[in-house]
């Protein structure tokens, strides 16, 4: 039984040793008298504390889709890291995340709690992201355990069809790496997956989660999610919803009540056995024991939140932060701002909106902590002496243009125009699906104004999606994604603008060029009718491109990469074996930056059609101008096969098409046979 | 092997019984010819000659979706009976119809060639055009098996996922039905369905068609969709290709000349046994046997489709295509036009394009047989002495406004102004997927324009599916769906709009606010979060409505239907018995109509997520004015249940949920019990 503080909360229920678990605590205090509490039950078991932490606690980090795009798993465990230290200092145990739920569809707006659109770098973050919170003290509850991300026309709490291969091959490696990485906990998904409710749904949380993974933790719903079985149409009552979740393998019930009121009933009706019961307490206990919650001394009233962000937090946040920047177009090199210039406007809703900054489940993050854009650049700009005009041409959401005269007066008035657009956070998050993805309110026409003053302009985009740019992509030659970054967003965010560090991220998804498109995504199955320019019999839209407006792993820097001297290791492998393929990459440029070397592969020919590419590799490397370095890539055999409807996994034999570069868009450099 | 007339026929191939059908003849000279050709080769086997045949040969009758929205398979089995007796006519013996693709995404082109969103009124009317084809003397090759009305992005050729138990409860039913109506054969899929492609997909066309359905025709290819297999990953040759088709079950090969190439070697060489290829020709054989091929006389050179359209075949299509349209908002009762009109202004680019208004397979329909809408209205408009004056206010693709000012200035000069817009032909159909669906070109515009001169005004839109009118819904009162009407489009639209026939049509799927609603489907499964107007947290968007515009099963009337005293015979159902449920239905208004009533069910609590409404009967009924009858509709208890992913089906005992009315938002009338 999982109880959140606030209303509902009955503090003799803690005391009667009939809740195991307690979420939204945020503060030594409140968790220390509970943990006083408990220890007036009879059996005296810790209480787990849980709260939705997720990229920060009182420091914000980029928000897990932005911190996907930085392709840099040291950086994810970092992030993921900090928010856990700054959670347990004050007595938080345990947190919802990390959210392993791949999704290719933008309309959803829980897609800014993962990680996009790709399984490999879903995995790769995933467990980076579990080991950061585990190392840092809290426990993780990865979720949601299935499907949640596909919902039927992006809309949240709808259902979500995805046949069982499909679910092996790509939406579930992502937990399967958390299992691996020690995740303690898993939390079911509310959506009905192919019509089993994930709340109830054996296949998830008993055959696929214990049998076939291992796992041996905890497995909690989400908020009331057992309640909602009734809902879903698959329980008539609490304890027909009680009872199927717990025979599913779901063994904690949060804010439901369920598990305490009706299964001592079912039990003693002989609809469950006591075994069943057992089990789940075996797992919660088990679980609580790992985490030495036995061993831990109750919280410290006197460790308050106050104390970060620290200078320490800060760097971490800004490190993280400006590798997270995607820059998607860079006509005329607009960016990064040029020494000479003396002076820039910084126009747009999103530039000074400290608390819209932090994007979704802002824990305890204070907006006063906060570097905003609009700081972030004054700060840096007075240090070289450049003039900033501030002037936001529109309220946050942008429905009146009464401020659009002033700032375009800002942009006529300064060499360079930073234009800071994108979603206000309502927009973004649990339960912000959007039928749209074009610019909220006015902000379209905002931007086409201040591109036809015809001064250089660079938007900035704070969002936590990809938004539909239209004609926009053609109006402004810079455009930058900068997802929601933190409390250090603006700080990084001057760091990239004035060319300190050169922007390194890359897209974690296709960007689309309308709503229309979705899904788009680049790792999709092959046609029989390859889109060919002058056969309208091919894949492709009458009144639209069939190409995203940005690939997947799409990113530009200030420096030029090139690629040269691809080597695949050996070209004949057995199962077991590893595929090595290396490369010379070389700065060709004249700043130092960072660069994602991206290895894709294909199967061209298969038992049944596999992805036109499939990411199998990255590193993200440091280049100083001029520099070369020779990139290695591996990719176990083992990682080269696919799933069938029951699980099992092939590795066929035969032809596999080797792809490196700096995007999804990369140059094929070779084959290799698996024999 | 199948081969199409054109370029590529090579007549010494049918001499020397290289061919065993042939597609794209049209007349009955060439088909004699051909007829005459494979007489001289040596087993002189008859070759089939097919065509796509949808909706009309000569006579063209409304596309398929819009013979859906008159919800009476009577009408859909005399359109069918009408193309193939005129196809027949001159020698065509099978027709690449009907299309059994559910769909429920609008941007897919070939939605117009199908029924809508719902299984139960496809399976209806997929039997009911089997029917018909077939009474009409044409064989039927039901398409395309399966999942291709489910492509990702709404691409048309892209890839489809759909989990099994959703292939049978939702996707397989019409095929299914029509292999119960007798269809002679079937077309495998371009698509790949969970990864597999159709073509060559045992379980489609071996397992689910022949073992669990017991169908004994045979099974063609897409046009070269043997060869594609290529393409999809999954042959590496067209002798590997050939292999996995005829190893699948496809037993024919359209356009790939790679069963004649390939399978004798791919036999001799052991990979195929000849009792697989002895079992594909038997079931072409058993077929053309069936269908009498070696009995029948060769077409007669004197026959010719000039002959058509004939009063009957025009009476025909007059009748079905009334029944069609939908009228979907009629405020202030615009429509009918009343007597006392004076002056009409027609405008719009699909006001007077004959071709168009055939929509997509036109077969050998002749622009010079249509009777436009223009000259529909023309026509009886002179009945009553009234003017019409026409302006077609822009272009067919309405890409300038030039000839906005005479529109408006006729607008303005009538009482009532009947806007006809939509869809170009292009647009719409076989690779025209659209990635917006709002009206093209400059049509709002011009819309907002004729709407502004506060003039009555009705919209009549022309098309192949649903599309986005954003304000326009508010802007103009009155708004019917005319599809594409086919020959006597405007004859039949004359009669509606002057009152002379009231409009029954009913949307054969629901109609979305906007693209990125897709897909919205009445008869979805519920959520744990039914959407609340005060609980952010509840299934909704953001920055749209929940809601399509217009609901699965909508259409207005002239007058007005009341339902009363609603009867469940048995409310306690045993295995093999029949709900049965009927209805007082009075026509209270002031003119003839028909009304397609409706009964919906529910399953509210079941073993997996059940629809929060699934169409399982309806009728369509005449009424006079004042008039009354009861009207009885049976569902068998067997229909009640729903599908494992193994294909087996449950029908669980509980209660099940009864809803009656004129559309999906039907009333409940009561509930009966399952034993
Ligand atoms: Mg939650
Ligand atoms: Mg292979
Ligand atoms: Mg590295
Ligand atoms: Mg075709
Ligand atoms: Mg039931």
């Amino acid at each position: 039984n999982m109880v959140s503080n606030g209303a509902t909360l009955r503090w003799e229920d803690i005391a009667s040793g009939r809740v195991g678990a307690l979420l939204n605590f945020n503060n030594a205090q409140d968790i220390a008298r509970a943990q006083a509490a408990v220890r007036q039950s009879h059996l005296k078991i810790p209480i787990l504390f849980g709260l939705d932490v997720l990229h920060g606690f009182r420091t914000q980090f980029p928000i897990p889709l932005g911190e996907a795009a930085a392709f840099n798993p040291t950086l994810s465990r970092l992030a993921s890291e900090w928010a856990a230290r700054e959670a347990s200092y004050v007595g938080v145990q345990w947190t919802f995340a990390p959210m392993a739920d791949l999704s290719r569809d933008s309309r959803w707006g829980r897609i800014v709690e993962g990680f996009g659109e790709d399984p490999y770098l879903g995995s790769v973050l995933t467990a980076a992201r579990v080991e950061g919170f585990t190392k840092g003290g809290l426990a993780t509850a990865t979720k949601h355990f299935a499907g949640y991300g596909a919902p039927q026309g992006g809309r949240d709490y709808d259902t979500t069809y995805i046949p069982p291969a499909e679910m092996y091959d790509t939406y579930l490696p992502p937990f399967r790496a958390a299992v691996e990485a020690g995740s303690a906990s898993f939390m079911a998904a509310f959506n009905a997956l192919n019509g089993v409710p994930s709340t109830a749904n054996p296949w998830l949380q008993t055959d696929v989660l214990r049998r076939q993974w291992g796992f041996d933790g905890f497995v909690t719903s989400d908020w009331a999610g057992i309640h909602e079985l009734i809902g879903h149409g698959v329980a008539a009552n609490g304890a027909e919803a009680a009872r199927k979740a717990i025979l599913a393998g779901v063994d904690m019930d949060m804010m439901g009540e369920l598990y305490v009121r009706y299964l001592p009933e079912e039990v003693r009706a002989g609809r469950i056995s006591e075994g069943v019961i057992d089990e789940a307490a075996r797992r919660v206990l088990r679980t609580k024991m790992r985490l030495g919650l036995f061993d831990r001394p109750d919280a410290d009233p006197g460790h308050v939140d106050a104390i970060f962000p620290s200078t320490e937090a800060r760097q971490a946040a800004r490190k993280v932060a400006r590798e997270t920047f995607v820059l998607l177009q860079n006509r005329n090199n607009v960016l990064p701002i040029v020494p000479s210039a003396r002076s820039i406007a910084v126009v747009g809703p999103l530039a000074d909106a400290p608390q819209d900054q932090f994007g979704p489940h802002g824990a305890r993050g204070h907006a006063g902590d906060t570097v905003s854009v609009l700081q972030g650049i004054r700060q840096r700009a007075e240090r070289s002496k450049i003039q900033v005009n501030y002037a936001p041409a529109c309220d946050l959401f942008c429905k009146s243009t009464d401020q659009l005269p002033a700032a375009l007066e800002a942009a006529k008035a300064s060499d360079l125009t930073v234009a800071v657009f994108g979603e206000p956070v309502d927009l973004s998050g649990e339960a912000a699906s959007r039928a749209h993805l074009t610019l909220n309110g006015k902000q379209a026409e905002v931007l086409e104004a201040l591109a036809a003053t015809g001064k250089p302009i660079a938007l900035i985009i704070v969002g936590g999606r990809p938004l539909e740019l239209g004609k926009l992509a053609d109006r402004i030659p810079s455009i930058m994604m900068a997802w929601y970054p933190g409390t250090e967003g603006g700080t990084a965010l001057a760091d990239v603008l004035f060319g300190d560090v050169s922007p390194s991220g890359k897209l974690p998804l296709s960007w689309p060029r309308t709503v229309g498109q979705l899904p788009l995504y680049y790792n999709r199955l092959p046609t029989g009718r390859p889109t060919l320019e002058n056969n309208r019999f091919t894949l492709k839209y009458v009144d639209e491109a069939i190409t995203p407006l940005y690939p997947f792993g799409w990113g530009l820097s200030y420096t030029k990469y090139s690629y040269a001297d691809p080597i695949i290791a050996k070209s004949r492998l057995k199962p077991g074996d590893t595929l090595e393929v290396s490369t010379m990459v070389t700065n060709t440029g004249s700043r130092a930056g960072q660069e994602a070397v991206q290895l894709y592969t294909r199967d061209p020919i298969a038992s049944r059609s596999r992805p036109l590419r499939e990411l199998k590799a990255f590193d993200k490397i440091a280049l100083e101008p001029g520099e070369t370095k020779r990139v290695v890539l591996r990719v176990p055999v083992e990682s080269l096969g696919f799933h069938q409807d029951d699980g099992s996994y092939w590795v066929e034999a035969g032809t596999i098409e080797v792809f490196l570069g700096g995007s999804s868009l990369a140059e094929k450099v070779g084959e290799i046979s698996i024999l």
